[in-house]
């Protein structure tokens, strides 16, 4: 098994501001000022959203052409339900995280129409951020603290 | 219910660079040249974890002075195995997706370490993507075609 190793690091700066880091690209997540940050850019449910559009972006990108798919546009639109009493304590029903993901395709192309159905089928079931999210992984959390 | 919906726009432009938008935010995702990319933005793997991450940095830095904990310095360093034979069709016994998600959270406290890891219990329960990803949501997909 070829078995590699993603990495990120994310540093807590002002307030809810938060840096991430992989290699040597990074972006700042935030929350909006409603959620009590500075706006200083998307929120950690709307990076998660992105990561899955852009994730069905890619594969479809990298196997249209030996799926015989001509892709003249792509855009993914993708939004999730989430109430936020469930993280703010406010009822302790609500599920914390998204409770409904909804992926929208919108391709324009000139290939067969049966093709290209089959084929979004193929890219949803080979895109890695898809399985992630729907076939749970192993999580594991360690603690370092220091005085 | 208090439902709030997120959402997220990625388009598809060269080779496979993605660019992402969800409010008046944006950054680019793409892949590292050894997957095929041109590498102007982390990969969707590596931006998954870093929403992970940040996430757990944001409900800490929130909460924080509810539970009485002083943060210095938080650092949240997040990795995920994935073996890249699943999606690129060369291991049908390979997962598509990460197997395993491992996360170190370094704090500097002067708090006590006990009402420490008791609070980085809460962290981990209150972070709406940790949430997403174990307790698995609702996922639709919609097709538009454009000929």
């Amino acid at each position: 098994m070829a078995k590699e190793v993603f990495k990120s690091v994310a540093t807590l700066l002002e307030g809810v501001t938060v840096e991430c880091v992989s290699r040597d690209h990074k972006f700042i997540l935030d929350e909006p000022p409603e959620l009590g940050g500075a706006d200083k850019g998307m929120n950690p449910c709307e990076a998660l959203l992105s990561a899955l559009g852009a994730c069905k972006c890619i594969v479809a990108g990298a196997f249209s052409k030996a799926h015989g798919i001509d892709i003249q546009d792509l855009k993914i639109e993708v939004e999730g339900d989430l109430d936020p009493d469930g993280f703010l304590g406010k009822n302790k029903e609500a599920k914390i995280g998204f409770s409904e993901i909804r992926t929208t395709i919108n391709i324009k192309s000139s290939s067969d129409e049966d093709k290209i159905k089959e084929f979004i089928e193929f890219v949803e079931k080979t895109c890695p951020i898809a399985d992630t999210l729907v076939n749970t992984a192993n999580y594991t959390t360690d603690v370092n603290i220091e005085g």
